[in-house]
């Protein structure tokens, strides 16, 4: 079960304002399309809530929303984080990219992954991960908290500035909070492009982050795997080696970029394409996300916004997949549905 | 309303058996594709019946189901089809390709057809089709025979053989019967390619038709129209000029062909691609149809058969077409759902 002591206590959490850093914006790799910086604004300027309650990314100073964990430290987490096991992946690349176990499952033996997950109390992680040399595989831990965490956590977690949170929730008409990740990674790791089908608030507590969203108007553009693929929600394209024959609405992707430094909090709206990178030379990436669900559906508009038309591919997708009941004839149904009549 | 007097008279129709006439598969328009012979059966054979369950098509003999009708010439159906008002098609070439009149309105201005309804009572058409000389709009008359004919039509209407076809109803479990359409074209008249969503009886009363159908496997073949369109379970192709460069998968179609003539009925089972031309130098083509609604579903087995999921992309497609809520999205949507990534 999530941690869910939050809404106990509602005090202002402990000030320990962060340094604010301009972020250097030319830092990370060097990628084929431009970017616009994504707005950054001290968590109570109303342009903020405003962009928030637009559905627009926006990089939030000094909120303190988990300035107590700005001291775990991986000695500080060894001691404290308990004694439960944490996911740590292992990929064959710089690059994580997340699949669905089950659906991996139901795919067959036709995919092949370049990542492992394993299981491991948190000590180990940390001798993996102090040992790492070049050569190893690289190492990413994303883990939910739980229940089964330490009392010095829970404690910092209940620090956390869920006055603010509580209200942004609220004011936007969000559904409860799935989760809070942790994710603790290798400089230069990289998750690359894909959406989430959640409302995020990314928490950055040692390292640097360079993170580059992209409206769900560019669904095109980024080629998403089929649904009931085990890659669902990841783009298939690679942005290190952009394939434009194979995908060419790539070619005219802009990206919204914001580096995150610790005490930086940055909005991810629901079905907007992140990547994510680690920076070279920054130390340790440790981050904690605020999962929230979407809020109730509301009056339909027309036309219909982008991430709206997102949703129903999806439940259209899943449909198919669920009444053909062999995912191998979902290609051909779609095919035969669509080539030579809608294209 | 459709004539529903049906059920009440169940002696065995009038006998006068038609001419048993070998059919000469070679007639009709040279085609691009192989054909089979639809089989010939008599009524009764149980071979007939056979296919009749399987939901393949068959010519009867002998069923004497339209027997009654086959005194229906112009000049018998001038004075005794009453006074309504009929159905008259005109055809800026050999062509009646069917458009939806509500689906027409609402595509919009962009969509020329070809095709021109009139209503006028019988002997203005018998007029018309008398006086018809080459440079004329070609005619065809397609009206759902109604309470309102005649009594004398009325009376060759109940001597129609309802015996034995309430019991192929029955025995295939089909739904009621909607309509019976009364057709009266000229010679040369193509009803282009396409599928119905009924079972049909197709029975033959003057002059001769080249019926040739297709399986609802070849639903990638034929590409149709998408479902919003007023060309809705047309084939985009045309047998005649067959473009194998727009549409690719044309080329490996093959027919199941029929010439049915006065006394035949053929049997067209739903979602069946089928192509009607009557021949020329054979006079007056009259037929009537008796069509069945789908009976109800029953167990699904997978994997689905191929009209099964005709009848899912329809559904769907009429979904996305009612959730977005303008048909002019329908298109970018159903690319954005599956080009680069289900094809
Ligand atoms: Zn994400
Ligand atoms: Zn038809």
């Amino acid at each position: 079960t999530p941690m869910s002591a939050k809404s106990e206590r509602n005090e202002p959490a402990a000030s320990q304002p962060p340094k604010r850093i301009e972020p250097a914006l030319t830092a990370g790799r060097k990628r084929f399309f431009p970017t616009e910086a994504i707005p950054r604004l001290h968590y109570n300027d109303p342009k903020a809530n405003e962009l928030i309650s637009q559905e627009r990314p926006v990089v939030l100073t000094e909120s303190n929303l988990v300035t107590t964990a700005m001291g775990w430290s991986l000695d500080f987490l060894k001691i404290n984080l308990g004694e439960g096991y944490f996911s740590v992946y292992f990929s064959d690349t710089d690059k994580f990219r997340y699949f669905d176990e089950k659906k991996r499952k139901d795919f067959g033996d036709d995919f092949l992954v370049g990542l492992e997950r394993k299981d491991m109390k948190f000590p180990e992680f940390v001798e993996l991960i102090r040992n790492w040399k070049e050569g190893d595989k690289r190492i990413y831990l994303q883990q939910a908290l739980t229940d089964g965490v330490g009392k010095r956590i829970v404690i910092d977690f209940l620090g956390f500035n869920w006055n603010w949170i509580n209200d942004q929730q609220k004011r936007n008409n969000w559904g409860q909070l799935t989760s809070n990740l942790l994710f603790i990674g290798q400089e230069g790791n990289i998750t690359p492009v894909h959406y989430d089908e959640q409302q995020n608030f990314f928490a950055q507590i040692s390292g640097k982050k360079k993170c580059t969203l992209f409206p769900p108007e560019n669904f095109d553009s980024f080629y998403p795997y089929p649904v009931h693929h085990p890659h669902d929600r990841q783009s298939q394209v690679d942005l290190d080696n952009p394939d434009f024959e194979k995908f060419p609405k790539l070619s005219s992707i802009k990206g919204h970029e914001a580096i995150v430094e610790p005490g930086d909090v940055l909005y991810i709206p629901m079905y907007w394409w992140h990547e994510i990178e680690s920076l070279a030379d920054s130390g340790i990436a440790t981050s904690i996300n605020f999962w929230y669900k979407a809020g109730p559906t509301g009056k339909i508009e027309y036309p219909l916004k982008a991430h709206q038309k997102v949703a129903m591919m999806r439940n259209i997708e899943k449909m198919i997949t669920e009444a053909l009941n062999n995912y191998e004839e979902v290609t051909p149904f779609m095919q035969s549905m669509v080539l030579g009549r809608y294209s």
